[in-house]
């Protein structure tokens, strides 16, 4: 796995912004990997790949989707915002010859989090979330908690992330309330 | 089904704000049926016995629970306001004789709500919310969709719900995400 041969086949295939918040994923997560005692280099990859499939517009998602044999739920074919990640891993794996299933799920999962996420799943998750770039309200107080406790720092993510799906009339991912009680059961 | 009796014995088991309560829950849910085509006898009967077991004390939850064969979840081992939904309709059914499964299901899912919820429930659980003594924020918002929207009202209330449990750092049931994607689903 050749991280440089990674980011250029990325870099290649998103717009320029959305590249540039892949690159700020990437360090993100390798500060959180250093920081908890993850593999830097598994974070990394996964942050490069994690929005491989952000872009594609929607008959692109569905088609790949059916072609990897990746079945969707309606909640994925009303909001296609939830199928770049499944799809993600699925070309992590297929066109990008990745095999550890961590790093897999790190990218499948890191949009809704889901029970029991790994160190690297946590990781990736936050650092999407979390990446300098990012500038929306509550975001300053996850990136304070997210170097002391991943989980809380999370579950604060998941909150923000509810209440702005509620506001909005959204539908909200099973995956993600399952992260959040379970994130829950185990703090308290 | 002899509604004064179960009207009598319900009283004789509840504090006297919880029963003052309960009328009202059943005075909401007869109008609520009467506009909209469902059995008021049905709506009233679920809506005195839906918090018959509100007011037991933990240890009793969990050891009737147990008796009648209710699994809890962690969920519920943790919140043990959502055990009083599921305990209730097993109360209902083996000590008042009610064998009315749409009866029994309002009863067991009026805290809650759950995906595909039948007319009777989407009743009990919005009159449980919306009766006259209550008087929380939002509430009159619900109670003018509920008479001309059961499912839009349904999903502010679900709404609602989800924010305040989220404020508090509240466990989130699955069935109310259930219930709310499923709403939402079919109304757009």
């Amino acid at each position: 796995m050749d991280l440089v041969r990674v980011q250029r086949e990325v870099e290649r295939r998103l717009s320029p912004e959305r590249f540039r918040h892949t690159l700020a994923v990437a360090e993100t997560a390798a500060s959180l990997a250093k920081r908890h005692g993850a593999d830097e280099k598994k974070a990394v990859v996964a942050a490069l790949l994690h929005d491989i499939a952000k872009e594609y517009p929607r008959n692109r998602l569905l088609k790949e989707s059916l072609d990897f044999g990746i079945v969707l739920s309606d909640i994925e074919l009303r909001e296609e915002a939830l199928i770049h990640g499944p799809l993600g891993a699925a070309i992590a794996e297929h066109e990008f010859g990745i095999s550890d299933p961590d790093i897999l799920a790190a990218i499948h999962f890191h949009t809704t989090g889901r029970e029991g996420m790994s160190l690297l799943e946590r990781i990736v998750f936050l650092a999407d979330y979390i990446e300098p770039g990012r500038a929306f309200p509550g975001v300053d107080a996850v990136r304070d908690l997210a170097w002391t406790s991943l989980d809380k720092a999370i579950v604060l993510t998941l909150d923000q992330g509810l209440v702005y799906l509620i506001k909005r009339g959204k539908l909200i991912h099973p995956d993600a309330i399952a992260a959040r009680n379970g994130l829950l059961l185990g703090l308290e």
